[in-house]
């Protein structure tokens, strides 16, 4: 791999921005003064041709404030900067949207809420990224109520929506169903979003585990996040480690931290069991180590493994759908719509192949056109 | 001229986002997880690494709050849209500045003040646009106190640069120098800002007129920023309307309202009045009228006479040297030297060309240049 500092530095930003018309003396007095105060007035006069007459309708911040950036933590807004521009690059690359990187000098709930219904003039929707949890609960909560523009926290929902695409078809590959016995390992702002999601398509037998082992009444500690995904699960959880958890269990999803499983808690799971270990850039255990723990199916968040479970493979597609369809708001049965077409896209799911590739050209149109069927509020017109 | 309206249809936005490189299975995962992680773990251990590592360097955002848009007035964030994306797409093509528009659903004072400041993080300067005065001198004011990249409200500056730079070579034309007498006419943020710069010049026997008349001490109304201007003043102003104080006059400048002046005002003036009127679109006298009143020079800010002064000239060339040099502020000595640039880029100055025009291939090389000599403080070297 070419070093990444190197190629950081001789880019000196991953992103570009033109002038889709080459300014001239015929066309720089239409696109700038005096010829531009017609358009200035005419939004003036019909605010909602905005969307009409400028790029609003096709431009996305990537919002973060530098609090939970990849595996580093809290790193700052500079330091994430690198992390949103990549993002803004994928936007544009796969799915022509113009994507702007913007790393927030305040980590107050509030302020963040208030800058971001500020900036939303310019914006045909916000793509929240890297804040923790659980600010980014509240933060994406409000911002969804008090906007007109769809709102999404890629780290909750999009690797959810991942995750649920590719479980949908591992459990085609094991020939199992929803009935499936599932753990989580991780109840950050990912493993409740993933959690949450799964209980809407229709798994109810799941246990999660935080930092401090598997999650029940006592241990709660006044989360309420936590508390309600307890009193949504059927399934009847032990007292104590994670590992303890993954007896009997059919799944283990990993959105915590490295090295956290070895191949003998894999052992006491069910036949043919499904491991997804996201953590990254070191999951929470190795594909060869699951493997000899008689895992069937194993997923990372990871490029050189099969089965790359990664966010890129929602994003892009999932905002174009939104802009192209004026959805205001993405409710559960856009992520469900969304998981769907993701899984629907490998036709013949193997082992080693239960999600697409980003490079699928099909991929974001599949999506995008996925959502052709919802209506402002993201309801199934 | 095709139409603005048809014109601003079909682009539904005036600029464009790619990606700098092409994202494929060998560079997608340097750009973004896992290998970005690098990136952003130099820069959370050396902040200042942002401007190697990223495009911050690079990137402006064009800020308004959407009330002084133009001659339109207060017409809020979204119909400033157009006018902001114009300003990118100027800066995209002519200096090669990532620039963003940002049309802030905000017109109190402090809050633009405090998100300007939050998303600072991302940018390497900040160009503020037709935000009302007089809330646009405290909001400059403190961003350039508060902020450690250049801050720039172009209906001040830009305005002024240009002016100045358009006036050395009228000057020149018509044998004149700074003892010439000068009539402002408009007290607004242009006004006041041109004013300023013409004594940082050395002119000093100027009368300002607001919409009420020539201002005096009785008239400053406790605006400062008035008041600081007639205490600069080495002139004798008549009391009463603008048009009184034009005897005697060597040039008129105006910055205020269409049709404010006929042939008969400018017959008053002093031998070969120059005469610069930039309401836009429709001047404070249309050239032909000027010409009848005597008028030797006559500037105005459209592209379709001689003579435009235009603020275009100045921001992109004076961005790439603010950024190209790191310059943190932006002091008077680099607004006498830009000026100074610009006038010089036209060799031989004569009525019908007092300045050179944007589409000039060496401007913004010639005025990023003039800036090397500058400290991170905006002062000579």
């Amino acid at each position: 791999m070419k070093d990444p500092i190197k190629m950081h530095q001789d880019l000196r930003g991953k992103i570009v921005i033109t002038s889709k018309i080459e300014l001239n003396e015929e066309t720089l007095p239409i696109a700038y003064t005096p010829g531009v105060a017609k358009a200035s007035d005419t939004i003036a006069k019909n605010k909602s041709e905005v969307n009409n007459l400028t790029g609003k309708w096709n431009t996305v911040p990537v919002v973060s404030d530098g609090s939970a950036v990849l595996g580093l933590g809290n790193i700052g807004p500079e330091a994430a900067m690198p992390v949103m521009e990549g993002k803004c690059a994928i936007f544009a690359q796969f799915a022509e949207i113009n994507a702007v990187p913007i790393c927030l000098d305040t980590q107050d709930t509030e302020e963040i809420i208030k800058t971001v219904k500020y900036l939303a003039p310019s914006f045909g929707g916000i793509n929240l990224e890297d804040i923790s949890a659980p600010r980014c609960f509240e933060i994406e909560r409000r911002l969804t109520e008090e906007l007109d523009i769809p709102v999404f926290h890629d780290d909750q929902h999009g690797t959810a929506i991942v995750v649920l695409a590719g479980l949908v078809n591992a459990l085609k590959v094991v020939g199992k169903d929803t009935g499936v016995k599932i753990v989580i390992s991780g109840a950050g702002a990912a493993g409740i979003a993933i959690t949450n999601l799964l209980f809407e398509y229709g798994f109810s037998n799941i246990c999660m585990c935080d930092s401090r082992g598997v999650i029940s009444e006592d241990s709660t500690n006044g989360n309420g996040y936590k508390k309600e995904i307890l009193e949504k699960s059927s399934a009847s959880c032990p007292i104590g480690s994670c590992n303890l958890a993954l007896k009997g269990a059919d799944i283990l999803i990993g959105v915590s931290k490295p090295g956290q499983f070895t191949a003998d808690d894999i052992k006491k799971m069910n036949k043919n069991p499904i491991v997804f270990a996201m953590a990254n850039p070191i999951p929470e255990i190795m594909p060869d180590e699951a493997k000899k723990g008689g895992a069937k199916i194993i997923a990372t968040g990871r490029s050189d493994f099969p089965n790359q479970i990664n966010n890129a493979l929602v994003f892009p597609g999932l905002f174009r759908g939104l802009l192209d369809n004026e959805i205001r708001k993405v409710t559960p049965a856009i992520k469900l719509a969304v998981a769907k077409a993701i899984a629907e896209m490998v036709k013949n799911p193997t082992e080693e192949k239960i999600i697409p590739s980003i490079f699928e050209k099909d991929l974001v149109p599949t999506i995008a056109n996925a959502l052709k069927d919802f209506d402002k509020m993201g309801k199934r017109k």
